[in-house]
């Protein structure tokens, strides 16, 4: 039996008219428009969701899978320092997947896309023959010139992470060994939040030279950093703002999915130690030369490979 | 083994740097910057191609697949008489998927995109456990207030379509026939070629109140303007612009996908009967009420219910 496609697009455009103001033109049309406003440019990020490869239908409960498909989108929002504005939705769905499953992937979602005054303005939906299948785009917008880059960080400049690094991938080596959790008790994986408000305050006080966020892991987003950069890396391991896990620091160096954000400051730049409530750790300095190395507590110092995180591969 | 992300990412950097020029910041960072121009407003779209779903890996070649799934996008921003300026690509792909098919698919898609000047600045890549899914996001803009809507259309407007109908869905019955084609002879199916220069002619020349992409059939994207703009509509059926093939009307009626432009114009327009190389046929009007008839050459009237095109279901 086919998806009832219109009725699930009346369902979003329904859930998504409550409690936020639309743009221009919302769902129903071939396109949504959008109004930027004068002297911004406008950012656009798009992430799969996909069922087996980012989330298991029996680890993560429906809104908790909506909330991080729109938590990827806008965290990329933030690593560029920019205001999140208008999501789409590209949605494909089992014929036999219980209509319940969906109100609550949609609730979830839109729970943060409010949070952050975000509207879900239009989208895709589909049959799936094998899977839930999300794709989400995110438009935002910044003034100007004012987008923060991987490509700024120079030699000398200071390495930062926010909140802490390998909470997400701790609680997925739980779900791995059969442990049954509570979802909100393991916030930082089920209900990511990403660092918009952080993200702001470095852009509005230019502290960030260049920034990314860690998606993929340190040791991979740094390495992203330094190659667009065309700059090595020195990562103190004492300095890590780890989780309290066994193996906190390999889930640190090398565990995805902590939407935290990883930036550069040049060294005469004062940081606080918080911002937007949210902790500030020096981790590391830029060196010149394109290797990126790891520093152990007893000063010596071995390269860090880019493990690159693969989800649940 | 892991699908080798970064050296597909590697790959689309280069295929779409060659021959046109990337937007502000390209792919390599969190987000795309683009650069809207002052007084226009954004045009989003996103849609869905998905193995088995739009298409079959038997039946279309990989650059017809990466061609169809650009021209979807492309032809919604026709809908709204929109200028296209940037795709972004989410491409999920089986590990023993050919890098061949990939390869092909992107050429495909950036053959057309090239015909449009339209740049391919980013996306998202995964693994995929089951099939071929992609995801086009096709951004574009228009001046401010210029975007042609489905709810404009007004009792007494007349009703038009582009090209002919039902051609896409006569080469999927030769296919499910089981018939070899090749691909280049069928190619409103394999290659459509969205109606953007016909589209923009009527927005600059403010011919059309209501336009829509017949990509769902003729039967259910009318019901998509008659519902918008709360009128109803008369289909001539002897005007029909339709293919040559046994059950034409009904496949004109019904068969979906054929990226032709179906548009209201009030009736003190007058209309060529080309343009932009496409013919122009008027085949009925819109009606105050809320119903569709079709009108038989002896001038019955029968409601014309919306079949909802459900690709290859």
């Amino acid at each position: 039996m086919p998806l009832p496609e219109l009725e699930l697009i009346q369902r979003i455009r329904r859930a998504a008219a409550r409690g936020h103001t639309n743009p221009s033109h919302g769902i129903g049309d071939d396109c949504a428009v959008l109004d930027i406003p004068h002297g911004h440019e406008v950012l656009i990020t798009t992430d799969f969701s996909l069922e087996g490869v980012h989330f298991r239908r029996e680890w993560h409960p429906p809104d908790s899978v909506g909330h991080r498909c729109l938590a990827r989108g806008l965290s990329d929002i933030a690593a560029m320092g920019g205001i999140p504005r208008t999501a789409f939705l590209s949605l494909a769905l089992p014929a036999d997947l219980p209509q319940r499953w969906a109100d609550e992937f949609i609730r979830g979602l839109l729970r943060l896309a409010r949070r952050y005054s975000v509207t879900l303005a239009g989208g895709d939906t589909a049959q799936s023959a094998n899977g839930i299948l999300a794709d989400i785009i995110v438009v935002g917008s910044i003034p100007k010139g004012k987008a923060i880059l991987r490509s700024g960080a120079h030699p000398g400049d200071l390495i930062y992470a926010s909140g802490t690094l390998g909470a997400s991938v701790a609680t997925l080596e739980k779900l791995r060994a059969g442990k049954k959790l509570h979802p909100h008790m393991h916030s930082r994986h089920f209900y990511p939040d990403p660092r918009i408000a952080l993200a702001r305050y470095l852009s509005e006080h230019k502290l960030a030279s260049a920034m990314i966020d860690t998606s993929d892991g340190l040791s991979t987003d740094l390495r992203h950093i330094c190659e667009e950069s065309r700059v090595g890396a020195i990562v103190d391991a004492a300095a890590l703002p780890i989780t309290r896990d066994g193996n906190a620091l390999q889930l640190a160096l090398h565990g995805g999915e902590d939407y935290e954000l990883l930036f550069t400051t040049p060294p005469n730049k004062k940081l606080p130690t918080e911002i937007a409530s949210v902790p500030i750790t020096r981790i590391g300095a830029i060196t010149s030369g394109k290797q990126i190395k790891l520093q152990s507590p007893d000063g010596k110092l071995q390269p860090l490979p880019a493990r690159g995180w693969q989800h649940l591969a």
